[in-house]
C-alpha cells in the first residue's frame, strides 16, 4: 500500500440494526475526516437487511447521494469484487457463522462484535482466516467502544497479565445501579431497563451472566495466551439477587458488581508465573468502595488489568449502544486498511487458534472472602451453631452484623468471612442450611480483594 | 517479515537510569514470553550511561549468561549495524536531539519517553524518521504505562475527539492527594512526595505544571490532528495552592486536580466541529466528587477523552515509575518489531510533522465555572460590594460561603459562579482586590463541567 496513494475499501454490511445503522453514520458523515486522517475512503457497498422493503422507506441517502444500497442477498453482497471487507453485525450463531466463513474463504477480511460466535466457535474461525491470510477483527464483541482487545493485543503486550476483572455487561450493571441507588426491586430494575432501552425483551443472556462470559472467554484468551471455553467459567447471574444485599453490602462499605473475573493462580507470597493456571468466573461480587470498579455507573463498562510491570490500569468507557460500538468496529476498519490488524494477526501467538486450552482450576479450589445471610429464627443458640460450623470447615468470621427485622421470628444475620476456600464454604452452607433454627437457602456472595500489584516480579 | 521465521530485534539502550533498567528487566526476565507471544527475540546489545564503571560495578547479568552490554560511546552503538532500534532515556533536550537524529539518520526507529523533546522539537524529529522512512514510538512519553498513546492514533481513529482531560502528572497527584486526605500544607506534602521518590529534589518542572503542559502538546496534538506548541497553552502550577481551598473545596463536593484539557470552542447548543479552534490549559481544577477523575489517586494518572461515537472513556494506570513506564517502552518494541507501529506512522495524519498548526482560543475567551476566596474584612456592605463587581461583569453567583475564622477581623469568604468569561472574571477579581475591605491576592479557581457527550453528533 503506498504512502500518498489515496485508496478505497469497499465495505460490506451485514445488518442495520442499532450497531449496524451507527457504522454507517460513523463512516459517512466523518468521511472526511477518516480520510484525511488514514488516506482511506471508506466505501459503503453493500448494506444486507432482511428487512430491505423497511429499511428502504426510510429513504436514507449517503452524503455521496447515493441511496443506502440496501439488499438481502448476503453471499452476492460478500461475493462481490468490490466488497473488500466484511462487517458481521447480523448476531447469533449460523448465518453469522456461514456469511464469515465464506467472506474468509475469499481472504476477505470480517469485522465483528459477536462474542457468542466467539467464544464458541472462535478458534476455527481464527484458523480459517490464518490459512486464508486473512484477519477477523473483533474490538466491539467486548466493552463496546473501549478499544480493550487493542490494549490486550498491543499496548500492554509486553506483560504477563495475572489478573482481569471487568464490568462487562452493561445491562447488568444498569440494573444493579439503579437497586443500589434507587433501592429498586430487582424486577422494577429490570423493567427499568427495558424501558431505557437497555435490556432485552428476553433478557436471559445478560441478567443470567452469560454473556458476561462469553466475553471474559474472549477477552481472557487474549490476556493469558490460552484458548478459554465458556464451559471454563463459573456463571452465576443477578438474576436471584435480593435487593436486602445491596443495602447490607452498601452498610459494611461494598457495592455489588457482576464482575467477569480471570486470574491466575496464585499462593499468596510469590507472583504467578506464565503458565500458572487460571480461576474463571462470573459472579455477583461485593467490590469496596475504594475500588475504581465500585464507581463504574449504569451502562459503562470498565476493564482493570493487571500486568506485571504496569501494575493495575483500568480501562473504562461505554459498553454498548449504536455510536460506541461503531467507534470500535471502524477502528477496525482502519486497522484493516493500514494493515496494521492483519500484520499483528498474522504474527502475534495470542489468538485462540494459535494457544493451547486454558488450564482451569475447579471452582471448588478458589480461595475468596465471603458475604453470607441467614435467615435465622430469633433464639439462643443459633449464632453459636453457625460459628462452630464455619470454625469446622476452617472459615474464620470477620464480622457478624444481627439486623432488626419487621417480624420477630427471623431475623437476617449477615456475616462476612477473611479468606477461605469454597468447596469448605459450600458445604458449610448446607450444614447451615439444615439447621432447623434456619430458613435456607443462606445467600452467599463472594467479596473480591484487589489483586495484588506484582511490578518488577 | 516472514509468518514463522523467528526475528531477533538488536536494541540500543541510552540511558540505564530508573526506566532503563525496568526496560532491561522486562526484556531479559520475559524473554521466553515475549518470544512466544511475538515471534521476535529481543537482544540487547547496548545500554550506554555515562557511569559505565559504577554500573558495572552491579554485575548485571542477563539471562543469557552475558554481562549487561555497557558503554559510553553512544555513538558508536547506535551505528553498530547489530543495532536496529534505538531507545532514547537520557533525557533533556541537546544529547538526546542529537543521537535520536544520528538512529533516524541511518534510518533506525528510535523508542523515546522524552515529552519535552517532542513538545519542542516533536515536528521536525517526526519529519527526519518520515524522510528516513523510519518511525518514532513514544507511547511512554505520556501517562506512564497507560497505552493511552495508542488509544488515540488505533483505538479511538474513528471519532472527532471533543475534549481531553488529563492526570498527567503524578508527582502533582501525589502532592494534592496527600493535601486532601492528610490535610497537609503544599511544602509537607512536597517533602513526602520527596521523601517516597515520587519528586525529583528539583519540582519544578512538575509543580509548575509544564511537565503537565508538555503531555498535553504530545497529546493533543494526536487526538486534535493539529500541532499544538507548548506556548499555546495556558499553565497554572499547583506550587501557590493553598490547603484551605483544598477544604473549601471538599465541603463543597469537589476534589482539586491537575487537569491538562484540551477541548474544542463549541456555543451551548450544538457538536463541535472537526475545525474547531481549541482551547488548552493546564490548572488546578475543582473536579466534582461523582467524576471518575475524583478518584484518581496518588501517583496514578488518568486520561478522559470524550469522543463524537464514542462518548467519554477513560484510561487509567500508573503514569510513573520503572515498571510500567518499560512496559510502555517495549509495547514500542513489539509494534516496532511486527511492523504496525511503522505502517500506522507512515500512513495517520495525525503526527504533528503531517498536521497544520493549532488555532488556539485566547485563554481569556475561556467559559468556566469558577470557585473564588475572598479574604475580607468582616464589615457591613463588603459582600455588597463584590456581589456588584461581579454582577458588574455578568457573572452569576451559583454560592456564597463566609466561614468562621480564628482572627475575627478577616473572614474566608467563598464564591462560586455559574458559567462565566475569564476575560470578565479576571477584570473583576483585579477590581475586588482593589476594595479596601479585601486583602488581596482573591484566590480564583477554574471548576470543569464534565464535557457533554456528543454521540450521534
Amino acid at each position: 500500500m503506498g504512502q500518498d496513494l489515496e485508496r478505497t475499501l469497499g465495505i460490506c454490511l451485514l445488518g442495520h440494526g442499532t450497531v449496524g445503522s451507527g457504522v454507517v453514520k460513523v463512516i459517512d458523515q466523518q468521511n472526511e475526516l477518516l480520510r484525511k486522517r488514514t488516506g482511506i475512503r471508506f466505501e459503503i457497498r453493500h448494506v444486507v437487511d432482511r428487512e430491505v422493503a423497511k429499511k428502504r422507506a426510510l429513504g436514507i441517502v449517503l452524503a455521496d447521494g447515493r441511496p443506502l444500497p440496501l439488499t438481502d442477498n448476503a453471499a452476492a453482497a460478500i461475493d462481490d469484487p468490490a466488497t473488500q471487507v466484511v462487517i458481521e453485525l447480523f448476531g447469533g450463531i449460523n448465518a453469522a457463522k456461514e456469511y464469515i466463513e465464506r467472506a474468509l474463504n475469499l481472504g476477505k477480511p470480517v469485522v465483528t462484535a459477536n462474542k457468542g460466535l466467539l467464544a464458541g466457535h472462535g478458534a476455527s474461525l481464527f484458523d480459517l482466516a490464518r490459512r486464508h491470510n486473512t484477519c477477523i477483527g473483533f474490538e466491539a464483541s467486548c466493552g463496546g467502544g473501549i478499544p480493550i482487545i487493542n490494549a490486550l493485543i498491543n499496548g500492554l503486550a509486553a506483560n504477563r497479565i495475572d489478573a482481569l476483572l471487568g464490568i462487562v455487561n452493561g445491562t447488568c450493571n444498569f440494573i444493579l445501579t439503579q437497586m443500589t441507588r434507587q433501592h429498586w426491586s430487582y424486577v422494577d430494575a429490570l423493567k427499568a431497563a427495558q424501558t431505557a432501552g437497555f435490556a432485552e425483551a428476553d433478557p436471559t443472556l445478560d441478567v443470567s451472566g452469560r454473556d458476561a462470559a462469553q466475553k471474559l472467554a474472549v477477552l481472557g484468551s487474549l490476556a493469558f495466551n490460552v484458548r478459554i471455553a465458556e464451559a471454563d467459567i463459573h456463571v452465576e447471574g443477578i438474576d436471584k439477587l435480593d435487593a436486602a444485599d445491596i443495602q447490607f453490602a452498601d452498610q459494611l462499605g461494598y457495592v455489588i458488581k457482576l464482575l467477569a473475573i480471570g486470574e491466575r493462580q496464585r499462593d499468596n507470597s510469590s507472583a504467578p508465573q506464565a503458565n500458572s493456571a487460571l480461576i474463571l468466573r462470573v459472579h455477583p461480587t461485593l467490590v469496596h468502595k475504594d475500588n475504581v470498579l465500585a464507581d463504574v455507573a449504569g451502562s459503562f463498562n470498565a476493564i482493570s488489568v493487571y500486568g506485571h510491570a504496569l501494575g493495575h490500569a483500568l480501562f473504562y468507557g461505554r459498553g454498548a449502544g449504536s455510536m460506541p460500538t461503531a467507534s470500535a468496529i471502524v477502528a477496525d476498519l482502519i486497522g484493516i486498511g493500514l494493515g496494521t490488524l492483519p500484520a499483528a494477526f498474522r504474527q502475534m501467538r495470542v489468538f485462540p487458534d494459535t494457544t493451547p486450552p486454558a488450564e482451569v482450576v475447579p471452582f471448588e479450589q478458589l480461595v475468596s472472602r465471603y458475604y453470607l445471610r441467614l435467615a435465622a429464627r430469633d433464639e439462643p443458640g443459633t449464632l453459636a451453631q453457625v460459628a462452630r460450623i464455619l470454625g469446622e470447615h476452617a472459615i474464620s468470621v470477620s464480622a457478624i452484623h444481627q439486623h432488626e427485622s419487621d417480624s420477630r421470628q427471623i431475623v437476617p444475620v449477615v456475616i462476612t468471612t477473611h479468606l477461605a476456600n469454597e468447596g469448605a464454604m459450600q458445604a458449610a452452607r448446607r450444614r447451615i442450611d439444615a439447621l432447623p433454627s434456619i430458613t435456607p437457602p443462606t445467600v452467599c456472595l463472594r467479596i473480591i480483594e484487589e489483586p495484588r500489584e506484582f511490578a518488577g516480579a
